[in-house]
C-alpha cells in the first residue's frame, strides 16, 4: 500500500483525468457514506466535473436534509454506463450493491474507504483505516484538490463525521476529527440542527417499540446483566432495521450494568442477539464462540432455539467469562 | 464592564495574590460547574495554591470520576471560615446556597461564568456571556496562567465543555469549544468514556419512569404535538429531579412532531409543564402566558388544575399560536 500523501495524489489525479463520475455510496446506507459521497459531488461541482449519484437502496429520510441528496438515484432506475466510478465508504466491492450493469469493462475504480477491512479493490485506493469515518478522508481530498469550501460542503462533511463517530462519542473521536469539526463550523453549519435531524430523530415506529422492549427488559446478576427481548409478535409487519437498533444501548447504559442483551426472535426458533459491553467482558469473544462475530464491546450472533434456551446459554457464558470476577476495577 | 483581556489579567492577579482559597459550585450542581471548580483546582495545584472545594448540595454520581472530584465537601460540614472565594459556573450570589457562615466581612470574591444573566456580584469578575460553558473560560484562564495542561485538568474542561453543549449538540457548539476539544484530546482524554460516563448512563429508576412515560405517550393533532404525563402516583417516592428530566424530549424527537409536552404532577392540582419546540413554535413565550419563563425552544410553567384542564388548555393554545400555520416549511 502506497503511503497516504501518495495516495491523495493519485486520487486527485484519477479525478483531473476523468469526467462524468459515478459515485457511489454502500448498500444499506448509513450517515457517512452518504454524507461523504455528497461532499464528494460538492468537490466535483467546484472542479467543473459532471457526475451522477446512486445507491442501491434508498436514502434514509433523515439524511434527505442534506445538499444534493436529491440528486441520488435508485440503482435500478438506472441504464447509463460509467467510465469511471467513485465508491465511498464502500469496504468491498460487493457493498456497492448489483452494479455490473452501469459498468463497461474497461471501467476504472476509485475506490475512497476508512474501514481497516477494505480489501483495495479499485484501479486507485485511498483509504485511510485510521480514520474515524470516510468523511475525514474528504476533508483530505478536498484540501489536496484545493477546492473552494463553503456552507453545503462544510454539511456534508460534518455530518459524516457526527454519524460515524456517534455525536463525537465514540473512541474514534480523535483531535483531528474535532479540529476539522471546529474547522467547518467556522463555513456556518449548524451543529445543532444537523445533530437534531440525524442523531435525535425518532420514528413513531421506534417508540412504540421502544415501549415494549422496555417493559421486558430485566436486571439480572447483581445489576451486572441488563437484557430484554422482541418476539416476532411484538415487531409491527413494517419494522425498519433502524428501528430496533438503538435497543441494546438502553440495557448497557443502565448504571452498573457491564453487559447489555438484546434478543429479537426474527422466525421461529431464530433469534438476533445483539450484546454490548462496558469495561470488561469480551462480548465479541462471546459471540463468536456462538458463530457470530464485532468486537470487545458491541457483538452480535444468531441463535437457533427458543428465546428462554438463548437467556439461559448466554447467561452462563458471561458469569463464567474470564473478566466476570475482575467487574467493580473499572475506570 | 472591562474587556475580557482585561478580566482574565484581573482574575490571574485574584488568584496571584491570594491563597487558600473557597472554590464554591452552584447548588443543585451540573457537569459545567463540578468540571469547572475541578479545572481551577487543578490550576491552583499547578500554581502551589491550597484550597478547599465546597458545594452545598451532594455530587451527581455521574460526575463522581473527575479528578478531585473526592475532595468537594459538602457546605454544612465545613466549619473554617475563608478570605477568598471562587465561584464557579454561578450567575448570582445566592447560587451558591448557604455560604455566609464561610466568610468573614472582609471576603474577597472571583466570579467566574459564562452566564448571560451573570450580575457581576463578585469583587473581581470574570463573566464571558458568549462562551459555551465556564469550562471554556477555565481553559482561557489556564492559559492566562500559563499552567502546565496534562490529562486530568484536560479531562474536566472537557467534561464541561461536552455537557454544557449537551454533547456537542446544542447551537452553543462553537468552533472555539470544538478546537479547545481538539486540543484537550491531544493530553489524551478519553472522548467515549467521559461521555459514557456522564451522558449516556440512565439511572434504574430513569428506565420504569421512561417506561411508564412512554406507555402513555400521545400523538396528535396530525403528528404536530406529541405529549405525555406522569401523576403523582407513577413517581417513585425517591425520584431524582434527574430522573423524568430527558422525558420531553423523547416527546419533541420523534419524526414531524414540532411541540413536544411532558406533564409532571407533582401534587394535587399541581402540574409542571415542560414544552419544547423544533423549528417555529415559540414555547417560551406560550410558558410566559400561563406564568412561566424559558425560550422559544425549551421553556415551562406551572399549571394549578387538573391533568385534563391543563392538557385542552395548552392544546388550545398551541394550535392559535401564529406559528402553527407555517408548520412544515421548516429547514
Ligand atoms: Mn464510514
Ligand atoms: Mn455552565
Amino acid at each position: 500500500m502506497n503511503d497516504y500523501k501518495e495516495q491523495l495524489t493519485e486520487a486527485a489525479r484519477f479525478i483531473h483525468q476523468n469526467d462524468n463520475f459515478l459515485i457511489v455510496s454502500h448498500v444499506n446506507p448509513d450517515g457517512d457514506t452518504i454524507s461523504s459521497s455528497l461532499a464528494l459531488a460538492h468537490l466535483l461541482k467546484d472542479l467543473g466535473k459532471s457526475f451522477h449519484l446512486v445507491n442501491q437502496d434508498e436514502i434514509p429520510k433523515r439524511f434527505q436534509f442534506l445538499p444534493l441528496a436529491d440528486q441520488i438515484q435508485i440503482m435500478t432506475h438506472m441504464s447509463e454506463k460509467f467510465s469511471a466510478i467513485i465508491s465511498v465508504d464502500v469496504a468491498d466491492r460487493s457493498r456497492m450493491g448489483a452494479i455490473d450493469s452501469l459498468m463497461y469493462d474497461h471501467t476504472k475504480i476509485l475506490n475512497i474507504d476508512h474501514h481497516p477491512t477494505n480489501d483495495h479493490f479499485g484501479d486507485v485506493n485511498l483509504v485511510l483505516p485510521t480514520a474515524a469515518a470516510t468523511a475525514e478522508v474528504m476533508y483530505d481530498l478536498a484540501h489536496q484538490l484545493q477546492v473552494h469550501f463553503h456552507r453545503d460542503l462544510a454539511t456534508c462533511i460534518y455530518t459524516g463525521l457526527l454519524t460515524d463517530t456517534g455525536g463525537f462519542r465514540y473512541a474514534n473521536t480523535s483531535a483531528k476529527v474535532m479540529r476539522i469539526a471546529a474547522e467547518l463550523l467556522e463555513y456556518g453549519v449548524s451543529p445543532s440542527k444537523i445533530a437534531e435531524i440525524t442523531l435525535e430523530t425518532i420514528t413513531p415506529g421506534h417508540i412504540q417499540i421502544l415501549k415494549i422492549a422496555l417493559s421486558k427488559l430485566e436486571i439480572i446478576e447483581d445489576g451486572k446483566i441488563a437484557w430484554t427481548f422482541l418476539e416476532k409478535k411484538d415487531l409491527p409487519a413494517k419494522t425498519l432495521h433502524d428501528e430496533t437498533e438503538g435497543i441494546v444501548n438502553y440495557c448497557r447504559n443502565i448504571e452498573g450494568v457491564e453487559v447489555g442483551v438484546f434478543f429479537k426472535e426474527t422466525d421461529d426458533q431464530v433469534i438476533k442477539v445483539s450484546l454490548r459491553s462496558k469495561n470488561i467482558i469480551d462480548v465479541g469473544a462471546i459471540a463468536k464462540s456462538f458463530g457470530g462475530g464485532g468486537h470487545a464491546r458491541a457483538a452480535g450472533y444468531t441463535f437457533h432455539g427458543s428465546l428462554e434456551e438463548a437467556k439461559s446459554i448466554l447467561r452462563h457464558k458471561i458469569t463464567k467469562d474470564e473478566g466476570w470476577n475482575h467487574l467493580g476495577n473499572e475506570f
